[in-house]
């Protein structure tokens, strides 16, 4: 099997953007081939989850390869709910590890707000059982909040702990220019204070407004190629080390202990092996906190603490910026934005900044291997990548 | 590159289904489990084009997973127009060459006759350009009108020749017992006599009903593995020998010469290239002829035929079962139907059965190499793949 290195990245604003849906998917290729310095690619994969429904458009990817004048390069587009970006990186990986294609290109992206926040959620709902789930009204947001329920219950975590995440995270986010949301926010704010139930409101019990990620538009992208091509670009060379995917029963309740996440787990499992790492050799790493539980259990669930101990690592600022393992340095989905076809590259996108020493005031000093967690559908679908640093 | 196989083949009837489209997902490739005589699948790629618009449905790959208990088995859906189906089977060619995984599910499926037929053929005009042609009411039977047109004006094809594809496919698809359209046509019928204007209307001036695939429901599956495990399967091996995909403009107008299609012309050349054969090896050909002008055009672009004399060869009887090179034995797009994310699955699962020996009457006899063209957009995405049966 071939190696696989990262040339070239690029990444939009995540936020609402008035673009057409191809335009804002070509924006960071566009970058990311001037990143990389090259001018042709082989193949692209395009990441996107809603544009049949919420953006009258399919053959996305093709759209894309034109708009880019890479014709005749092949192009797919890559569906895996919210783990689209990083399935789509991991049929990039195979792509070139196969020896088929050299240089492939990965963009990802989603305009969610060309429609309202009810009809977005809804569209995301779609990835929920059909029979068992979807007809009876379950969205996201309500399998987070029965979820963090459990949770609460199981391991002694609190609404206070979900907001140290929110916190944390949107800290993060004010120190990067992408980001949705540039707004500090305090525990006194959102929940150490009377006024903090009028500011942060219960959306489905016990998950308030600022435990939840804003519906974005945005996109990002990756150039995934050789050693021989990757090392042309001047970069530091950054490795896609180690790749892990996994499923899990499509309906939460047919789980047997639905507090586990045993997609997460095995998916980082196998990341970790194939690159030969373990959770503890991990410098910085972007969990999917699409709610703040979700931070929490995944970064008990791929290894980095003890199965109901990632609150008390968060409290104790393990997971900060200076921290023994900075957890979304990026700002997480949480502020940074979930634009969900373009989620899993952004996380991408972050690690390989990282990695470079390119990440400015949020940079985790001497960063040599990082880690990527996409969770797709709740829990049912799971994408982790490592990423190391060569030299 | 670790050669690939195919291990097991399954199809449901194209016709239409009332039943949820993961269910239909599923079937053929429960068949084909049985037929290759696994029961664990490493990874599953689905094709699919329409479920967010017209199911409601996203994170169909991973429904499909749970449906087959195949968890935890990674798995993606796979977009691309109508030519969804053969580009997933080129990501099931990645993973097993690349070494990633050793058994590739990939079932393409479709579920569009849950809408009526003016928002099926709406949600397939989604893959035309959103400013330059989907804006102005453009469809795909009005981009094959216009194409046929040109061609007719070119290269002197008649509207007799277009009505010979729809008997020859409708002939074959007599033989199929999974074809939507079991109805016997003649060329009296549908174009030489007063009556067959009235039985056979305009559609897009000059295409007629009987131009026309119908819209349908459907899927079909191939198992892909190597060689060893193949083998165990006890059916005769068959390799797909050449994958090959080429890019084109996204608005049909936007090409210098509309009547060349360049993206099956480069498709065909590296299909046949990476499995070291010609045009001329051909024994059986599954060709994309959603509309009737198509599979004379791919014909010749994919080198059977001298361009501009594909109907010629048409009229001779050469693409005909017992010809020089029997073109769409399953009856095609036009007869077998089209359920657009299952059609290039739909056309490889032909093919396999064309070179096991298993196609019954419509048996291609001692085929030994086989080939497919699948069509996305108007032709701006194609994917084609040789197969080559071994010993």
């Amino acid at each position: 099997m071939r190696e696989v290195y990262v040339a070239g990245i690029g990444i939009t604003s995540f936020t609402r953007l008035e673009y057409p849906l191809v335009e804002i998917a070509a924006y960071p290729a566009m970058m990311a081939l001037q990143d990389s310095g090259l001018k042709k690619v082989d193949h692209v994969f395009v990441a996107n989850m809603a544009s049949g429904r919420i953006n009258h458009q399919t053959g996305l990817a093709s759209a894309v390869v034109d708009n880019l004048s890479l014709t005749p390069a092949g192009a797919e587009t890559i569906e895996n709910g919210p783990a689209s970006g990083a399935s789509a990186i991991k049929a990039g990986f195979m792509a070139v590890a196969s020896g088929l294609h050299d240089v492939v290109l990965v963009t990802g992206a989603e305009r969610l707000r060309e429609v309202n926040n009810l009809d977005a959620t809804d569209a995301v709902a779609t990835l929920t059982h059909p029979l068992a789930e979807y007809i009876y009204g379950v969205t996201l947001p309500s399998l987070a909040g029965m979820f963090t329920r459990l949770y609460m219950k199981k391991y002694g975590v609190t609404s206070r702990h979900l907001a140290m995440v929110a916190v944390k995270n949107h800290d993060n986010a004010m120190l990067n220019p992408f980001a949705h949301i540039h707004q500090k926010i305090t525990l006194e704010g959102i929940i150490d204070s009377p006024e903090a139930m009028t500011n942060n409101p219960m959306v489905a019990d016990p998950i308030r407004f600022f435990d939840c990620c804003p519906v974005s538009d945005g996109a990002a992208c990756l150039i995934l190629t050789t050693k021989e091509v990757a090392q042309k670009s001047g970069h530091p060379l950054v490795r896609l080390a180690g790749v892990g995917q996994a499923t899990d029963t499509h309906a939460v309740h047919d789980r047997e202990d639905p507090t586990e996440l045993l997609a997460v787990r095995g998916a980082a499992a196998q990341a970790f092996k194939m690159a030969g790492v373990k959770p503890s050799d991990v410098d910085v790493a972007e969990l999917h906190d699409a709610f703040t539980i979700l931070e929490i259990v995944e970064s008990e669930e791929v290894g980095f603490f003890k199965k109901g101990e990632g609150h008390l690592a968060l409290e104790r600022g393990e997971t900060r910026l200076g921290g023994r393992i900075p957890i979304n340095t990026s700002g997480g989905l949480k502020a940074k934005g979930h634009p969900v076809g373009a989620t899993g590259v952004g996380q991408a996108h972050e690690i390989v900044q990282q990695l470079r020493g390119e990440a400015g005031k949020r940079q985790v000093k001497d960063a040599k291997t990082g880690f990527t967690c996409n969770f797709g559908g709740f829990g049912n679908n799971v994408v982790c990548l490592t990423f190391v640093r060569e030299g």
